[in-house]
C-alpha cells in the first residue's frame, strides 16, 4: 500500500461528509476556512494539535504588506504595489513566482483591510527601532532590505512589516483573532484530528474527495465533496526531507517551527502525484546586526573576507552566511563600534591589532589585515565600494581593541525554516509534474512554494499564507463536485 | 486526469507484455537491461530517439571507477575502496547518500570487470595530461578534486577516471559497446517509443503494471508484470523543471544532454506519488584550468576576491563560481604564467599592473590590487595560506603585464547538467515521499538522485548509472508479479 493515499473503495461508508476540508489550522488554514465558509461551503478544519494557531502563533506576527496599506498611510509613509513588486522581484531569490507576485502586490491593499476586518489590530505608530520583530506594539516596521544595497536603486524603499498590536511578539494576537474569526464563522474545526492520508478516487478521475484523520488512535474517514486545502506548514522538523533537500540547514541552532512543521502536508500531496518546487529554498535569519550601530562593523568569512553589505536584512545575511560561507563567520568591530548585542552573542576574539584579532581567529595569515585595510581605506571617504554598505553605516575600523562576534553555526543564533512545497496555481490549486491541477486538491501557506524563494524578508510568510489561503479557500468553495 | 499516470481500466486490453520494461537506453538503461534480461526476465527497453545512446553517448565517456580496479593496477596505481568512499563522501555535495556510496566504492572493482566483459575496452595506459577527458585513447585519468585541498587530507589520491579506448570523446565507444550488448541479449529494443504515461493499480495496491508508449503518433499500451524501470536521463533540457528547482542554472552557456534529458522519466514517477531527491543539485563545469599551467593564475569574483582554490578540479570551480559567486568571475594572470587556454576564451582585460587590470575589469578600486598583494606575499614561499592551493601552482604574479581571462556566465563556457530526480533505494526501487517503495517501479541514472549531490567529478554519472542500474534491472527481475 502506497503511503498517504487511500482509495475510496477503501474507506466503505464515511464518517463524515463537507464541502471544504482544511487540514490545518495556522494563519493560512485560517484565512482558508475563512473564505471557504463565506462563500457557502459547509466547513471543517482539521488541527493536530489541540488547539490552532500553529507556527503562526509562535512566530513575530509580522505580515509583509505594502502599495499604500492604511497603515502605511496612516503612519505617513507611502508606497506603491509596482515599487512593492520591483523590490520582492529582486530579492525573494533567484525564480519567484512572477504572477502570484504581482497579483499579492496589487491586492495588498485590500487584504490588509480583510485582516482588520477579522479583528486583527494593528497600532497606527512607526517603530523607530533596529528589529523586524518590534519590541514594543507599534505596528508597522523595517522587515527586509529596501533600504540596503542593490534593493535601494531598483525599487523605491518603504516599510512594509505590518506587526498586529501586541509588545514583544504578535503572533499570538494574530491568531488569537483568525481563530477567533473561524470559530465565531460557520466553519467547525476539528482539534486533534491528525490528517494521515487523504483519499484519491482511480486515474482517470483522480480527484481528491477526502481525507482520513487520527483522533486519539482511531481513523476517521471525511468526505470533502469540494475539496481539500492542506494548509500543514512547512518541513523544518522533519530531518529526513531536510537532510534530503536542505542539508545544510542541519547546522542551524534554531528550527523556527511548530512540532507540526514536520513536512506531512507535503507528503501527502506528493504521494497524490503533486509536484514540489524550491525544496531547496530556505529562511536563515542571523540577527547579529541588533542594535543597528553594529551594522559598522564588517562580518567576515574563514577566509577573513567580506562577503556581504553588512546593512543588508537578517534574514539575507543568515542566508548568505549558511549557504555561500558554509556557517563561518565573525562580525568584527573596533572599540568604537563596539556595543552589547541585543541577541546575547560571544566576542570570541580580542586583539590590539587585527593581525593579533586574526590570529586569535585562526584565520589565514594577513587576510583579516588585509581585509580592513582595504575597508577602511575607502570607509576614510564613508565609502565601501566593494559591497555597498549604506553610508550611514561606514567608518573605518581603527580605534583598539578589535573585537570579533561569533557568527559561526556553531556558536551563533541561525534561525531557520522552509520556503519550498507543493506546487500551486494563483488560486491555490494543486499542481501534478505537468503543471495540470489535480482536481479536488488545494494548498496554502509553507506547505506549499512561498513568493520568497531566498532573499528573506519577515512577514513573507503570513503573508503569503494569508492572501493565497483566502484565494485557496474561495476557489475550493467554488468547485462543484 | 492527471497526466503521465492511468488506471489498467483505460487501458482494456495491453498491446504487449514482458516481465521488465525499461524506459531510456543510456548507460543506465543498457545496464538495466543486460542484467535484467540475464536474470531470465523478458524485457523491452523504450527509446524515444532512433537508436540507443542517449546523453551517454554524447559524453566524454568516462566512468569514475576506483578501489583497486584491474586498470587502475595495470597503470601501476594503488587504491583502495575505503580512500575513494571517504573522497566521495567529502567531495560530492552536502549530503550524499552514504549506503549507496559504499555499496558502489565496495562493488567498483568487479564493476570495472563487468563493463569489460560488456565488450567496453580500456587501454591500459595512463594519461599524463590535463584534461579529465583525454583527447588521447588512454585509459586513466584524474578527473576529479583528489589532489586539491581540503581533499588531499582527507583521502589517499588515486586517478579514478576510466575512460574507453577512443580518442577524444569516449562516450559513443561506451554506448556503441553497451547498446550491442542489449543487442547480442535476449531483451528487446523498441526505438522510436517515447513513454507518456505508466499504468498503475488504483489504491490500495498502487503497483505500477506497465506503461503507455507513443511510436510515431500512436499509443501502445505495454504490460510489465515484473517492473518498469526508469531510465531517462535529467532534465536539463527542461525549462520550467530547471526553474524550478536550479534557477541559476539557465545562465550557463552550455546544457550537457540530449533532447531526452527533458525530465519526463521523472515527472512520470512523481505523477505516480514518487518522491524526489536534491533537484537542486547540478555539475556545473568551468574549464578554465587547461593547460594546467593556468593553476597559477587566481580566480577572482565581481568583488576581486579570490574564492576557491584553483587547483580544484573544474566541475568544482564551476559550481563555486555559478552557484557562490552568481557567475562572475575571472583568472588573473600575469606574463609568466599566461598561455594559450585549450578552451578558447577571451583575455578580457590587459593592464601594465594589478590596479590598471582592476579599472578595465571595472572591479571595485583597491580590491584585485589588495587580493593579489595578499597572495603574492605568501607565494613568494610557495605557501597559499588562504586558500591552500597545492605549492606546485603557487607563485608569485608579478611579470607585467597581467591579463584576466573571462569565466563569467556571459563570455564563458559552463557546462552544466542535473543530479537529482526520483528517491530510489540502493537496489532502484523508487520511493514514495514516506520512504516505501512504489511497488513495481525502479529508476536509475540521472532520472534518479545521483551519487553526486554536488562537487562534482567526473564519471560519477555514468557510473553510477551503470551500477545502479544494474541492481536495479536485477530487482525488477526478481519481483514477483
Amino acid at each position: 500500500m502506497a503511503s498517504g493515499v487511500r482509495s475510496p473503495s477503501e474507506i466503505g461508508r464515511w464518517d463524515e461528509e463537507v464541502d471544504v476540508l482544511v487540514v490545518g489550522l495556522g494563519a493560512a488554514g485560517a484565512a482558508a476556512a475563512l473564505e471557504a465558509a463565506r462563500a457557502g461551503a459547509e466547513t471543517l478544519v482539521l488541527e493536530r494539535a489541540a488547539g490552532g494557531g500553529g507556527t503562526s502563533a509562535m512566530s513575530g506576527g509580522v505580515l509583509y504588506l505594502g502599495g499604500g496599506t492604511a497603515l502605511q498611510k496612516a503612519c505617513g509613509f507611502d508606497d506603491d504595489p509596482e515599487e512593492m513588486f520591483k523590490y520582492l522581484m529582486a530579492s525573494c531569490g533567484e525564480s519567484p513566482d512572477e504572477t502570484k507576485m504581482r497579483l499579492y502586490c496589487e491586492g495588498n491593499v485590500a487584504h490588509y483591510d480583510w485582516l482588520v476586518e477579522q479583528g486583527v489590530p494593528f497600532k497606527p505608530v512607526f517603530y523607530h527601532g533596529v528589529s523586524g520583530e518590534p519590541p514594543t506594539d507599534d505596528g508597522l516596521v523595517w522587515s527586509g532590505s529596501e533600504r540596503a544595497h542593490p534593493f535601494r536603486d531598483i525599487a523605491v524603499p518603504a516599510p512594509r512589516g505590518h506587526v498586529p498590536q501586541m509588545e514583544h511578539q504578535a503572533g499570538p494576537i494574530l491568531m488569537q483573532k483568525l481563530v477567533g474569526a473561524v470559530e465565531a464563522s460557520d466553519a467547525r474545526i476539528a482539534a486533534n484530528h491528525r490528517c494521515v492520508a487523504l483519499v484519491r478516487e482511480p486515474e482517470p478521475n483522480g480527484s481528491v474527495v477526502g481525507a482520513v484523520a487520527d483522533t486519539f488512535g482511531e481513523e476517521r474517514s471525511i468526505r470533502a465533496r469540494r475539496g481539500v486545502v492542506l494548509a500543514t506548514g512547512g518541513f523544518i522538523n522533519d530531518d529526513a526531507m531536510i537532510a534530503a533537500h536542505q542539508p545544510a540547514v542541519r547546522r542551524c541552532s534554531f528550527r523556527v517551527g511548530a512540532e507540526g512543521d514536520d513536512g506531512s502536508g507535503i507528503r501527502l500531496g506528493v504521494a497524490c502525484g503533486a509536484a514540489t518546487l524550491h525544496m531547496d529554498a530556505a529562511s536563515i535569519s542571523l540577527p547579529v546586526t541588533q542594535p543597528w550601530g553594529l551594522k559598522r562593523g564588517v562580518l567576515v568569512n574563514a577566509q577573513g573576507q567580506r562577503f556581504i553589505n553588512e546593512d543588508a536584512y537578517y534574514g539575507r545575511l543568515g542566508e548568505w552566511a549558511l549557504f555561500h560561507q558554509g556557517g563561518r563567520a565573525w562580525l568584527v568591530v573596533d572599540d568604537a563600534v563596539f556595543e552589547k548585542p541585543d541577541y546575547p552573542r560571544e566576542l570570541v576574539a580580542v586583539g590590539e591589532t587585527p593581525a593579533e584579532l586574526e590570529r586569535e581567529l585562526g584565520l589565514p595569515a594577513g587576510s583579516l589585515d588585509s581585509t580592513l585595510a582595504l575597508y577602511n581605506r575607502a570607509a576614510e571617504r564613508g565609502e565601501d565600494p566593494v559591497f555597498h554598505k549604506g553610508p550611514d553605516y561606514v567608518v573605518p575600523l581603527v580605534k583598539p581593541p578589535f573585537g570579533a562576534f561569533d557568527c559561526t553555526t556553531e556558536g551563533s543564533l541561525y534561525a531557520a525554516f522552509t520556503l519550498g512545497g507543493l506546487a500551486t496555481d494563483a488560486d491555490g490549486r494543486v499542481l501534478d509534474p505537468e503543471g495540470t491541477p489535480i482536481p479536488g486538491l488545494f494548498g496554502a501557506g509553507r506547505a506549499t512554494s512561498g513568493l520568497a524563494v531566498g532573499g528573506y524578508s519577515s512577514g513573507l510568510s503570513l503573508g503569503d499564507g494569508t492572501f493565497f489561503g483566502r484565494r485557496a479557500g474561495r476557489c475550493a468553495a467554488g468547485s462543484r463536485p
